[in-house]
């Protein structure tokens, strides 16, 4: 049996983006490699899963002879599929992505790409998600190679804490461009949703969500903040989303 | 115009649920309502948002004279297009559920209804979601509308800090039945998941996602603890999914 690491892929984007290619590539140095990802675009799914459909399951030839599945429902399904269904021990590391797109500050919490790596994280599995900030198909993914293999190396090496994974974003750029890496906390800041109303040819209405984004925070150790001076931001992120220092004042309340 | 509070209902099991008929009934002596629930089930949905179709908004009779529209998409779309479509005064007070199971532990990732919660805090509305430990249909909600309405008007007195909302578990039984109220903290549980493989009729497999949920924590201070105790649970909860206890540590790493 091979002693390298078991290494499991996945994205929100489907199997064919360019972004689930790159980090495929910077994988293969580091271990062996199993890739379940979506087979259609399921960006924004948050940390859904699917119960009210059954799931199919595929296996793909996308990548040659590296291992791969396609399976037709969210990132946290192909997490789930892949642990419990398809591989034969549990994964040394799991990465996700690379996005075509930001998920720094509250985007975390929309996102397909960090969702699954929530999900390693609760499956006890050291995971990173990493995401690019270029939107385009065919974005330039050579300074995200390099610093997805930087730093998968170094959770390879030390491990993550229990109940955590790494929220990785990467700026736009060539590397010799990029400012280097800094551990961050996430942004303040949110969508100011507009609603985008039409009529489709049958006269009924309906809308397309669009925004933009507000940075509320002017914190200097914020992702945002990295972000904007060229940095690849580094937010440790939970699933505990218990507020707890809320907990002694609410027992002030009148609970009887 | 009205000097009483707006109030905004969703939930993910849809307009058609008992469970928001309930929370409907609930809310009617503490304020003017408007009801804004997907079309169709939604549970599991977790975040997410829909950005790959069009959405749909129609008004909806259902709860008679109260102001009502099914959307086609998530409890998060609802929330979105509540705020930014429908609603022209900002909302006091955000109320989804009552969900049809619990949403207790790290269910909170996974569901709806405390996802729509949730967005409801980042757009800084005191949020609170309601959960009974009870998948019927027919589920019996008396407790429910009086442990909803008695947290609703203790939120709407003393506000909730920025940035949280509430998770609400209601354990199953009459209101005689239950031990009161308990201030908690977000049990660590996962799912042992399982997939029932199966073989549609034309030849090709699928799979059904479903499993075993392990509570893995001893502590009295959990929600899943406090459900066991016969207490409706509250978990003060926060979108800030930063481990800030683990900053210091990574910069210890070699990030040259």
């Amino acid at each position: 049996m091979s002693k390298k690491p078991l290494i499991l892929i996945t994205n929100d984007d489907s199997i064919n983006a360019k972004g689930i290619a790159s980090l495929v590539k910077a994988m293969q140095s580091l271990g062996d490699i199993v890739v379940v990802a979506p087979d259609t675009v399921q960006s924004g799914m948050g940390h859904a899963i699917t119960i009210h459909h059954p799931l199919r399951l595929k296996p793909s030839d996308v990548f040659g002879d590296i291992e791969a599945y396609t399976c037709s429902g969210t990132p946290v399904d192909c997490v789930k599929l892949a642990i419990y269904e398809i591989l034969k021990r549990r994964p040394d590391l799991l990465v996700s992505g690379v996005n075509h797109g930001s998920n720094a500050a509250t985007n975390v919490l929309y996102s397909g790409t960090m969702s699954a790596a929530v999900e390693g994280a609760i499956e006890g599995i050291p995971s990173i998600g990493f995401s690019l900030l270029d939107f385009d198909e065919d974005a330039d993914f050579d300074a995200s190679i390099e610093y997805a293999t930087k730093i998968s190396k170094l959770v390879l090496q030390n491990g993550l804490s229990k109940g955590t994974c790494l929220n990785v974003n990467i700026p736009k750029g060539k590397i010799d461009d990029l400012s280097g890496m800094k551990i961050c906390r996430q942004g303040k800041a949110y969508w100011e949703d507009s609603f985008d109303k039409r009529q489709d040819p049958f006269g009924g209405s309906y809308y397309w969500l669009t925004g933009d984004y507000r940075n509320t925070d002017k914190g200097e150790d914020t992702d945002l903040w990295a972000l904007g001076q060229n940095y690849v931001s580094i937010v440790p992120t939970q699933f505990d989303m218990t507020a707890h220092h809320l907990i002694s004042n609410l027992n002030e309340w009148d609970l009887s």
